[in-house]
């Protein structure tokens, strides 16, 4: 048995060492990281994968946090991945990493890790899917994947889980109004939190009337509730309501239709990669194919005709085939 | 003459229309793109692009103004693409388009053109890569391109210029601590905006000993500009500055070095999702891939090992490859 395997079987036992270094592995996409999916991909499926996102500052951690108690006296064990893919610029994820610690640092039943870019710009959504993963291996009935900012990666990363929480604030009117196609797109629930401040309860009716708007689903209706976080207000509500839609996609084979779509895009991503990089090598070391890339790098050739080339001459792509 | 190589064609003899109206095409990526993209190779190089990036409320669009301002004053004609990729949630850039177009709304020698996701998650990256393209083939001498936002889509949209300008506050000292590396990965000039509010010189002081501490370029030496872009106060130092870079990045060798980077990773990228369109095609209708395929979204077999299995048969690559 190589490190891998016996890494995977003592997480498989519960051994938190071993998830940490597997979570560790996964999040730096070493060259393991396809043996580690490979050996838990049997154990997959038991959670229920949730997400928690929204704009800085909507008190999505706190959210997290009380979800994360309700559900560990209802006997069930919590991982959480915090995802912040600003944090070149903001650092929030390490913060708000340290003060929940504090909060579930000596329970054992509930496992915390965040994930920023710190630099490296690429892999970030492949690392909180496989993140995301290990903690559904590792036997957490619930997993919360919170991600810190509100751009187009966290909307991918959003594409990891059954259920997406988008948590507003009173003041998010404004926005609400402008962004009602990309809002309806992800949310599952809609949360205003903070609702002791002015303007919640018009912000809760304009999301309703952007639900009735929308094409209504048989199985689901998309409930928008009011939230007090810091005074836990509201939070047993978010709790159940999390837990209807758990219900409603098992009943309606909605849950086994959105998974079957994320593996698929998941394995597509993949797919895309590896089927590059091996590319990319041909076309360095091939005499022709090396010039094309060499008129691409300098400007004499566009890359959407340079790409009709490669792919109607079969030559590189069996290269790349056989090479490996 | 088609119709794309006629508005391709009126663009190149400075038809705005035309401009606009291509621009529309590329992002929304219709059919045309690569015929558009293909037909302006010829004349692109000629502008200098400049990326200005930061988090929001650094006062972005008002430096881009002054900017903007400053070059007409030398001739220069301008073109500005304003890119938000958190509009799911903040509908920012299309208030701050709004704002510009009033003050350069009637100089025809300024272009303006604001892209935000309005809900459809990909493509963002690619639409504002062509887009400087087409401002550049246009003949515009400076182009501008601002993120309005801080994530990982917006340090990926500042790979498509030669020049980046990280705009930070007085207020940013945790961060800029916190998160050295990602900044020094991508800023070629630093700006401390609002620089009359308190903390101003102490972050021109921890950036400009950041800049020290980093390795240093035999070309270029990343200067720390404080700046009050409401006030038109350290506007001409920072347009000096960003000529002074072309003039390095030229004298350097080091222009030609980055553009054949950018061409590489876009002809990449653009035969990466190319590829993968056509696989996919292939890996539905042939019996023995759709399998492969379905046991992947059944969850049956995991997406490293399934890529494996693609790439280690020849068969349906070469129908991919003589698809289409």
């Amino acid at each position: 048995m190589n490190n891998v395997q016996g890494q995977v079987a003592q997480m498989l036992e519960g051994n938190q060492v071993a998830l940490a270094r597997l979570l560790t592995r996964v999040e730096a996409e070493d060259n393991a990281t396809g043996e580690v999916i490979a050996a838990i991909q049997p154990r997959l499926g038991r959670a229920h994968l949730v997400g928690v996102t929204g704009p800085s500052g909507a008190g999505k951690s706190t959210l997290v946090d009380r979800l994360t108690a309700i559900a560990r006296s209802q006997g069930q064990s919590v991982g959480i991945v915090a995802v912040d893919p600003t944090s070149p610029f903001s650092g929030g994820a390490l913060l708000g990493d340290r003060i929940r610690m504090q909060q579930h640092y000596l329970d054992p039943g509930v496992f915390i890790r965040s994930m920023a870019t710190r630099g490296s710009l690429g892999g970030l959504s492949r690392a909180a899917f496989n993140a995301v993963k290990l903690l559904d291996a590792a036997g957490k009935d619930l997993v919360l994947l919170e991600t810190v900012g509100v751009g187009q990666t966290e909307l991918d990363i959003m594409g990891a889980v059954d259920t997406v929480v988008v948590v507003l604030v009173p003041e998010a009117g404004d926005f609400v109004q402008t962004m009602k196609a990309g809002l309806m797109e992800i949310a599952d629930i809609f949360v205003v939190n903070k609702a002791d401040r002015d303007g919640s309860r018009q912000v809760v009716g304009e999301l309703e009337a952007m639900v009735e708007m929308s094409p209504k689903l048989p199985w689901w209706h998309i409930p928008v509730l009011a939230t007090q976080g810091h005074h836990n207000v509201g939070l047993d509500h978010l709790a159940e309501a999390i837990q209807s839609h758990r219900r409603a996609l098992e009943e309606s084979g909605e849950m086994n239709r959105r998974r079957r779509v994320r593996r698929r895009r998941e394995f597509m991503r993949i797919l895309e990669q590896e089927l590059t990089q091996r590319l990319l090598q041909i076309m360095s070391s091939d005499g022709t194919w090396a010039n094309t890339l060499s008129r691409v790098e300098q400007g004499d050739l566009d890359p959407y005709t340079a790409a009709q080339r490669v792919l109607s001459d079969q030559a590189p792509l069996k290269g790349a085939l056989s090479a490996d």
